[in-house]
C-alpha cells in the first residue's frame, strides 16, 4: 500500500493560483496512517517535512475545523476526516449500482468482490462485499494496491491509451511483490496485451502468495473504461478442485458477465 | 444525512496560528456531494461563499494535487480524496477488529450489521457488513446521520458526561424524521436514561418508516465507550414472527454480546 504524505514535498507551484497553506495541510492530514494514528508535533513536523512553527499552525487549524483532536500533545485525526472522502464517494453512482451485482457474485461463488478505479500509479478500492473466507480482512473502501501488483489494476491498464500508459510506466515503480510477480516493464506490457486481447486478467498469487483474483473492465457507454470489478479466490481451494483449469475459466466467464451488468446500470444512466 | 460545507463560514479565527486557507480549501472539497458531484466555478464558489477568483485558486490548487479533475469548465473530485479519509480509518484497529464480529452475527442474523463512532452531532459509519436483504443500500463507511436519530446515536449519546451531552444538546437540531420519531429534548433524555439503564438501544422506524435497529456500546477498557455496533431488522419481517416483542430481545442481546466481544478485542490490544 502507498500512502506517502508527499503532497508538501512536491514542487512548489510558481503560480499565484497556487495555495501552498491547502497543499501542506492536506499533507499534515495524509502524515497520519496505520503506523502513524497519533503522533506528537515534532512526528508531524519530520513527516511533511514542515519546520515545526508551521506544522503547528497547522495542526491547530485542523484541531479548530474538528479534523484533529489533541490532548495538548499528540494529535490523532477524527472522524470528520472521513467526510472527505464521503465526499468523493457520494458524488459516484458507481459503488451504488455496483453493490448489489457485487453481492450476488460473491453469494454465488462464496468469495469476496470489490470494485476499484485507478488513481495516480495505484488502485483505490471504491466498493467490496467481503466474505468470512475473506483472507485480507484489512482491504476497505479506499485501500490502495499498486496498480500493476493487481488485476483490477492491470484491467485499468490496459484500458488506457498509449499516453496515458506512458505515463503511468515513466510514473511507477515495477518490482515482484511475491516470488510469483512479473517485474519488468516487458512482462507487464505482454500481460497488459493478453488482458485487452481477453477482456479480463487472472492475477495469479502476485499481490500475495495464496491469493488469486479474476478481473474485468466496467465501462460507461461504448468505449470508456471507469472502473474495475475483481474476485478473489484462495490459491489452495482453487488447486484443490478437480479441474482447476475450468475453474478458473468459470470464474472468469461470472467477473466478465458481473461487469457487463454494471457497465449495462452505468450506461442507462448516462 | 447531514453534508453541508460550512468550514468556510465558520467564525474566521483571529489567532495568527489559524490557516484561513486550509479551511477554505476544505470546504471546497466537501462543497461537492450526492447532489453536486459535478460543478461549475461559479457553483462552488456559491456553495462556499467564496468569491469566483477565491474559488478558482483553490480548484486550481486541488487539480494541481490531483484531488479534482476539470475538463476545463466543470469540476470533479478524484479517487485521491479517498486517501483523506482512508488516512483516518487505517489509523483505527476498531474497524478491523469489529468486523470478523460483525459479519458473525450478520450470518446469524442474516441481517446487516454496522458499527460507528460520533463525529460532532452525527454519527459516522466506520464498518459496515450488509446482507442482500439490506434497505439502505447507499449506506457505506463514512456515512453520516443526526445521532439522536439512530440506534447507535443514541447509545454513543447516552455514554457522554454530562458536559458532553449539554454541549450536543447546544449543537443538535432535535425534530422528528418520521411520524413515529420523537421530536423533543425532553423524550430524548428520557429514552436516553433508559439506554443507559438497560446497556442497548432499540430504534423503531424513527430514522426511515420500515426500519428497527438495535444497538450497543463498545468500550476500549472498563469505562471508556469509543463506538457502538449495531443490527439492522425490517420492520415488516419484525412483525410477522410468532412472537416480535421475544425476537427483539434476542436480537438486543446478540448486539450486547457482540459489541462485548468486540470490547474485548479492542481492550487488549491497549
Amino acid at each position: 500500500m502507498t500512502n506517502a504524505p508527499a503532497d508538501s514535498r512536491a514542487a512548489p507551484q510558481a503560480s499565484d493560483q497556487y495555495v501552498q497553506s491547502l497543499a501542506r495541510g492536506l499533507a499534515v492530514i495524509r502524515a497520519f496512517d496505520t503506523d502513524h494514528p497519533v503522533m506528537t508535533l515534532t512526528e508531524v513536523a519530520a513527516r511533511t517535512d514542515l519546520t515545526r512553527a508551521t506544522a503547528r499552525r497547522f495542526l491547530h487549524t485542523l484541531v479548530e475545523l474538528d479534523y484533529v483532536r489533541t490532548d495538548g500533545k499528540t494529535f490523532a485525526l477524527t472522524a470528520k476526516v472521513l467526510q472527505l472522502g464521503y465526499a468523493y464517494l457520494s458524488g459516484l453512482s458507481l459503488p451504488q449500482l455496483a453493490q448489489p451485482h457485487l453481492e450476488e457474485l460473491s453469494l454465488k461463488l462464496g468469495e469476496s468482490t470489490s470494485a476499484a478505479v485507478l488513481d495516480g500509479t495505484d488502485i483505490a478500492y471504491i466498493a467490496r462485499v467481503t466474505t468470512r473466507r475473506i483472507m485480507n480482512v484489512g482491504i476497505t473502501v479506499g485501500t490502495r494496491f499498486p496498480a500493476y501488483a493487481t488485476s483490477m489494476g492491470r484491467v485499468l491498464l490496459a484500458a488506457l491509451p498509449p499516453a496515458g500508459l506512458k505515463d503511468y510506466l515513466a510514473a511507477a515503480e515495477i518490482k515482484p511483490l511475491t516470488p510469483r510477480a512479473l517485474g519488468t516493464v516487458p512482462e507487464l506490457l505482454a500481460v497488459l496485451d493478453t488482458v485487452r486481447a481477453q477482456g479480463w486478467c487472472l492475477l495469479d498469487q502476485e499481490l500475495e502468495l495464496g491469493l488469486m483474483s479474476v478481473a474485468a473492465p466496467v465501462y460507461d457507454g461504448p468505449i470508456k473504461v471507469v472502473a474495475a470489478v475483481n474476485v478473489s479466490l484462495q490459491a489452495q481451494s482453487v488447486a484443490a478442485r478437480p479441474d482447476p483449469e475450468a475453474y478458473l475459466a468459470s470464474a472468469a466467464r461470472e467477473i466478465v458477465a458481473t461487469a457487463k451488468l454494471i457497465s449495462a446500470d452505468l450506461t442507462a444512466r448516462r
